[in-house]
């Protein structure tokens, strides 16, 4: 998918969200542990409910990782749901993964070719050859650990050389491994402020955002910092959205807290004259 | 198991070797192509070839994961197999996780209650609380990444703040979130001088050194700058042994390589006044 394209969807639907679909079996609905793969039950409800108001699902990999062998086959089914069911929606493996060449070239394989993930989260601390072998699919991106939206993200995302905090030397030395057409960054949208220093290194990419709603971040400050001619935002909501309801009517839940997370993106995008 | 623990087989065995369990499918003999589940066949005979050399295994997620379920499967039968037949040996999730912490303490269920690993590889870069999840469990070890063993290592492990390199803040900050009795530290074989100043930092922790062999790092060097009263080292090697042969007498192989190493090892010890 090109950045063209998801810029398209995102007027189209007037919407830069993303849904994270941490699905955790222990706050899922009761009711659909009578089901024979209740996860998957669940992230079907939530993706028909929502998926006209949403850009991008972004399934986080320890919640299906954690179930073993039956999770990977819910995270497989809820992939290949999404993409013959909605295939204009951007489909990201929030996975953090990292390491030496070959074996980041396994990585790559498994959540772009064995499964067809448009995007892949991938931590910056191994360096250059822990991220290139994602780099060779063409429409694929990989989504670089910038400035998280965690505590822990002071620990050591801050360390300064020469006046250039690591956050930003991650950017400033990633961003010719790739192009705008491969890569994102996380930008944690609990320090929105920070957003307006990372668009002077990097304009034109396209930014994942999370921390807006449980964990504090504001929806408005991270489109006026951030937004950029393509919007160049991907806001993620998970917990505010999924279990919204945990009832029989969770997905209507989920599909009303989306809608008003919707309505105040397009308010947004036409402050930004992106509508 | 208490680093003490794992010192008692060091010296039982005159090794502190790591075999990691690398096995890519496309590179394992291909007669064990016939077997109903040829990776799990390859470990099964390594490990048996093995297994009295050896202190430790490390399967590296990326290899089994890119076989999507039934890759999850071939690694659970291989950690089971271990624990069964060799309860001693000490067995790492060479995962290289880190998340926020409510997703960092799935992993720690995933890896340490579905699965009985004994210590996990995580990334620092998302700081204190992708870490401490992992270490609310008695016996079990945090493996963090400080300075590997890869090119890519030079990108941002280096960058220095007031005198202090990256990879010695991850040391120096993280050293408080646990003890030697849940964490430990990777510190790649090709960066071996620097485990001098590493030892400043962390006497007592045990370190997992990767890079020997395959990767050009000097054992023998290891052993001088980084060897502490309980040996407080285990050096992986993995390609170098698991494929030191491609025929029918692959495992036969294996054990000639891992013998090699472990009477090299043995000679450390010695030298080091540890036998």
């Amino acid at each position: 998918m090109t950045s063209r394209e998801i810029f398209e969807q995102i007027k189209k639907k007037q919407s830069f969200l993303c849904v994270g679909l941490d699905s955790d079996v222990n706050k899922i609905p009761r009711f659909l542990y009578d089901t024979t793969d209740p996860v998957f039950a669940f992230n079907k409800e939530i993706i028909d409910a929502t998926h006209d108001l949403t850009v991008a699902y972004k399934p986080n990999l320890a919640f299906y990782e954690s179930m073993g062998v039956s999770g990977w086959n819910t995270l497989e089914k809820t992939v290949n749901y999404i993409r013959y069911n909605y295939p204009d929606i951007f489909i990201i493996a929030d996975a953090k993964r990292g390491d030496i060449g070959n074996t980041s070239n396994l990585y790559a394989k498994a959540f772009f070719d064995a499964m067809d993930f448009d995007a892949v989260t991938v931590a910056p601390y191994m360096g250059e050859d822990s991220v290139k072998p994602f780099l060779t699919y063409v429409g694929k991106y990989v989504i670089l650990l910038a400035l998280t939206s965690n505590k822990g993200a002071s620990d050591f995302q801050y360390v300064k050389e020469n006046d250039e905090r690591l956050f930003e030397k991650v950017i400033n030395t990633s961003k010719d491994w790739g192009t705008e057409e491969n890569m994102m960054y996380v930008v944690g949208a609990t320090r929105a402020e920070m957003l307006q220093d990372i668009r002077k290194i990097a304009p034109k990419h396209f930014l994942l955002v999370p921390g807006v709603g449980a964990q504090g971040g504001s929806l408005a400050e991270v489109a006026r910092n951030g937004m950029n001619e393509q919007c160049g935002l991907l806001v993620n909501s998970s917990r505010g959205i999924i279990f919204a309801g945990d009832g029989e009517d969770f997905a209507q839940k989920a599909r009303a807290a989306a809608t008003e997370v919707q309505q105040e993106m397009a308010s947004l995008l036409k402050e930004g004259s992106l509508l």
